[in-house]
């Protein structure tokens, strides 16, 4: 690890319980029911835990969406050309792609990251490049390591980096998503690696596998862990070991979002199973992190549920959303946004003058 | 039955299967897999069958809160005295009840009414009576009718009017939502009646009884449907009938929101189990309304899934919410935008140049 990232670690810390109770104190003197808006509530004490002060102002919200390219793409485990990463890339510059569109619609500002994507065309305008030494695009995990270690932490250095910066200019709230062709196998692989669980057990469909193609995937998943050294799974493994071996550009460059985030003590929104393996990457790193995440989403992949119970995490949506790009943390943002806005603006019984039970 | 309310519910015609058939066509040629919105692409094509015509533009959205007070409150079913219907009602129109604060967020218009509270003494401004005949409650329905035809009639009416209203005014997507000490007591009553269903499968604990006071409510109820002849419940009674003697002066009002925004094709946002005894009545009187029906929550009052099931509703949010006046209605208002911005904003794989599966 490099010494920047050593120090970003050392400097994320747990949630604060007090700040938690005293937004539950705050919540209970507001004219409704004790408990009554449910996991809002719950959602707001996060936030204030998160914060490290009763949430009194709105978070500004931005989305930060990487992508990067997958040398895994040529073993067929994914019904998509590789040339839909960069295409994609443009859509979400240009504004047509659904997390565009839904970042528009919630008031979000949309931060659109070239992580590694195999291509040199991309437009200038609206993306950033987080491309280092030129990788655009990893190796085939099948075969052998996805990436050096020093591409591993650099990118992830750069994911830190820009959470920080995002920090600095007044962002309250970081939500993520995610773009890649044959993202989810590496996804896979990662979870496999780290929960630890057999690649049966987390590998689906992704955006659109028939069955064949999930056995397929599988195999693939397999043969990724064996020619790296990381079957069969255990646990304490090295995660940057993991992410160098079977991860992603972009992975890597979530995972330091998350945890450059949780260094500033600003709560991260995670999109679905490809933002879940960042996360789970982060947290080996730092178990700290866990506590600056919210889930928005459960994602029919199944290896995400189970990243979910390993982060403690219930999701605040189960609306069957399987797109990743960061569009269904997209639509959980107005709820973090209302979870707040109960906090900082309902009246009290006093104050109202309502009476109570 | 009014001949006014008679026309309404003449005009109220199932949803359009042709306008939902190609928004889901027009969903497919957008940029990402095919169905990976999920029930986000199902509610664009709903709010498409609800309006005959594919979502072009923002729906500008409305929350109808309606309050009324309950004469079966002298039963002991409410942990909270009777007053605080009238000051939550100045708390909605003071901007500091749970529902202002997320209207405000939502950006949603905020209709305030009063179809009936116990008092004479509300401030006027930002709040719109619907009070018939200086009806200012329900008698108390375990000793008899709740209120006269009549009245029943007369109060619908002024829903569907302000229903129409809001149309008229440019409103394209009406929530709903309810305030009213007692008022689940009057909603149980109300489903055991229509669906039919035995007092204590559909009674809980409302804002706060613990398992005693449930006890003593599921008594209530029998003693509400014996004393109104509606005795062992059974199908095809008169709606009309089931409103006037066990119903709210609030819930005959919400049925006639649904009504008239039926008729006027537009979608209505449920709240919980409140409304959702106002959309069992619509659906009682007018089929075709079902149609016109999105659910936000599932509340954790037992009889609200039985409500849903008949309603054939799957709710947007599951996040535990239990307070009432349109709070999860308002929550869910931006699920609906976001529905919508899909369809109108997103681009196609020809438009953005992205290669397809």
């Amino acid at each position: 690890m490099s010494e920047a990232l050593t120090s970003t670690i050392a400097r994320i810390r747990p949630g604060s319980d007090d700040a938690a109770r005293e937004t539950a104190r705050l919540l209970d003197a507001k004219t409704k029911p004790p408990g009554s808006l449910g996991r809002l509530e719950a959602l707001a004490c996060r936030l204030a835990a998160i914060r490290g002060e009763v949430p009194a102002a709105p978070l500004r919200p931005a989305i930060v969406v990487a992508a990067g390219d997958h040398g895994v793409w040529e073993e067929g485990v994914s019904p998509y050309p590789q040339e839909v990463t960069a295409q994609m890339l443009a859509n979400f510059a240009g504004g047509g792609a659904a997390v565009a569109v839904l970042a528009r619609h919630v008031g979000a500002r949309l931060v659109v990251v070239d992580a590694g994507v195999a291509t040199t065309s991309l437009p200038s305008a609206g993306i950033r490049t987080a491309v280092v030494d030129g990788v655009r695009g990893t190796a085939n995990i099948a075969r052998g390591p996805a990436m050096s270690r020093a591409v591993a932490v650099a990118t992830v250095e750069r994911g830190v980096d820009l959470g920080d910066e995002l920090v600095d200019e007044g962002v309250g709230l970081i939500a993520v998503g995610d773009m890649g062709i044959a993202n989810t196998t590496s996804a896979s692989a990662v979870c496999a690696a780290l929960l630890p669980a057999s690649p049966a057990s987390v590998c689906g469909p992704g955006t659109g596998l028939d069955q064949a193609g999930v056995e397929r995937k599988v195999d693939v998943v397999r043969r990724a862990l064996e020619a790296n050294d990381l079957a069969p799974p255990e646990g304490n493994v090295d995660p940057i070991e993991v992410l160098a071996r079977v991860g992603g550009l972009e992975i890597a460059f979530l995972t330091g979002v998350v945890l450059g985030a949780a260094a500033r003590r600003t709560p991260i929104l995670l999109d679905g199973f490809v933002t879940g393996a960042a996360a789970l990457l982060a947290t080996s790193l730092a178990p700290g992190a866990g506590d600056t995440l919210i889930a928005a989403t459960r994602s029919p992949e199944p290896g995400h549920p189970l990243v979910l119970d390993r982060l403690g995490l219930e999701p605040l949506l189960d609306l069957g959303l399987r797109l990743g790009e960061g569009s269904a943390a997209a639509l959980a943002i107005p709820l973090v946004g209302s979870a707040v806005a109960v906090v900082s603006e309902m009246a009290t019984f006093e104050g109202a003058g309502v009476s109570r039970a």
